[in-house]
């Protein structure tokens, strides 16, 4: 099935069930007030929703209406975890080499994870905020799961069943601001500012055959100023499973219910599939040309990211931002 | 006035008002379920708290109950957000010392702050769940607050009028898979299991004039296995004041309702005042004799974090725990 949240003045927002197709939607009205709501009692709330969903797509759902994308929060605006895996190990080798620095061989079997910001999430076509263009804005495309409870020491033959849904990310990143950051050794923080998800989130039976051994194989679609800039297959070159992320996270504490899992910025090595973030395509200029030349976002600046399934529907929606110049309230 | 949450099965427990000496307590009922709630609506949730505090401190509350800190969840059992500065440099500085590493200049002047879990807090009195004691498991005394919302870009001067509750934190800490995992570059994950608080949070105004220019200014009391090992006045050699470490969270992005943000370990210059982790009594070791030779907590030993006003009662109730095990469920 598939989930989205419709912006209602409050925090949470209202939890809606969406058609296949993304045409129409119904509020889920007297099942789940929120998506939060939903995973905290998963067992319990996902097979009424999937009912709904079952009249919605039958086109007998009462009070249903037209699906609208601008109307949209985050699946989860706000969310107990977001940690960001690096699964793609070929972009880590390719921003590192850009810059001389090798890449340790542990990166091949050791995942890299980040905690994120969770708190202040943002709409699937809700402006991206910035305050100087200085800072190096990119966009970096990837997929995500949401996850139920998940016990500390979860072995990886065990995570999968914990997989609630998946939703594109656009994980925003201030490219000028991590080198000083990451020098400081506690991680990223100001460098990354609030990340923005797809419209909506699916359970995995929805990607069919296309999600197997705990990843997504369809190619991420990303359009920078209405020009395709990438479309790497995210099955392909994905180093970490979804199951083996999850396993990382949990080795010394467990993740509860409504905790968002990133890919990290998906990447083949396949050059000809494009990039998923500027970082990369400027990597590519620095090795070749000894210089980047494409510069970062700018303020009107458009980003969409989308994933279409075998016969070419979108699957979750698409994000599509524009980034504005930032006006303190 | 005092609040603490009780566990009652539910994810986010129930939200208590607890009586100034720590004695009795009453359920928010009608006012507000849980701590979140009446975070995400403070200014309208606030005063009707406040009116059965002072009904509860005259004996006056109805129902009122006895307090019992074996029954508490985390204040905020789970939360959006959960960053911890390292605001007290002088620890800093020891524990990199101790390796023969320089610290540099700017952490004087730019605040150390790393993204923490913050989906599953365990209460004051819950067992440290660890798998393996090889991991070196050590205990951090802290302070934290919890905000309401805070803008992006918020100055300092502004950011105090944020601070809703103050808190104390077992920020636990996994110090062998620290080096390892620093080294990656992406900050701490594993090495930070489950973080715990004080059993109950305060507003500003409980601690009188202790509470001045952003800092607490009483002693953080650290007990291990019953010996009191720490006292350092959290007032004293914090370089970085609650305020100036909000105004370093938010450059980048908004702060939602409900973020908890961490001191960092108390540690005074004046080494006559203890240690509130044992990372820094190691590093004196070995700055003195080459070599730590206190080791790290073992399974059966107990840690108890308490703050006492100045005619010697306890603010926030002791988080005091026990290391245990963990066999898997």
């Amino acid at each position: 099935m598939k989930l989205a949240t419709l912006k209602d003045g409050s925090r949470d927002g209202q939890l809606l069930v969406v058609s296949r197709d993304l045409k129409t939607a119904a509020i889920a009205d007297g099942i789940a007030a929120s998506m939060q709501r939903a995973l905290d009692d998963w067992a319990f709330i996902a097979p009424q929703l999937q009912l709904l969903y079952e009249r919605l797509n039958a086109g007998k759902a009462s009070a249903a209406f037209e699906f609208d994308t601008q109307k949209c929060m985050a699946p989860l605006p706000r969310a107990y975890q977001w940690a960001d895996g690096s699964a793609y190990v070929n972009h880590v080798e390719l921003v590192r080499k850009a810059r001389n620095a090798d890449m340790p061989d542990s990166f091949w079997h050791d995942p890299l994870m980040y905690q994120g910001g969770s708190d202040d999430f943002i709409g699937p076509n809700d402006d991206i905020e910035l305050q100087s263009e200085e800072w190096g804005l990119d966009f970096e495309s990837e997929i995500a799961v949401i996850t139920g409870d998940v016990p500390m020491g979860c072995k990886v033959q065990h995570a999968a069943q914990h997989i609630r849904l998946l939703m594109l990310v656009n994980d925003v990143s201030l490219r000028n601001l991590i080198p000083a950051e990451l020098a400081k050794g506690f991680g990223f923080f100001q460098s990354k500012p609030a990340t923005s998800f797809s419209p909506v989130a699916v359970t995995p039976d929805e990607l069919g055959d296309s999600w197997k051994d705990g990843k997504v194989h369809l190619a991420v679609r990303s359009s920078w100023n209405a020009v395709l800039v990438g479309q790497p297959n995210a099955g392909v070159d994905m180093v970490f499973s979804f199951p083996q992320l999850i396993t990382h996270l949990c080795k010394t504490r467990n993740a509860r219910a409504g905790t968002i899992i990133g890919s990290g910025t998906v990447s083949n090595k396949d050059a000809s599939k494009g990039f998923s973030c500027i970082a990369e395509k400027r990597a590519l200029e620095m090795i070749a040309d000894g210089a980047a030349s494409t510069a970062f976002m700018q303020f009107g600046d458009k980003i969409r990211i989308e994933m279409l399934d075998k016969n070419g529907k979108s699957i979750f929606g698409a994000i599509e931002q524009s980034v504005v110049e930032y006006h303190q309230k």
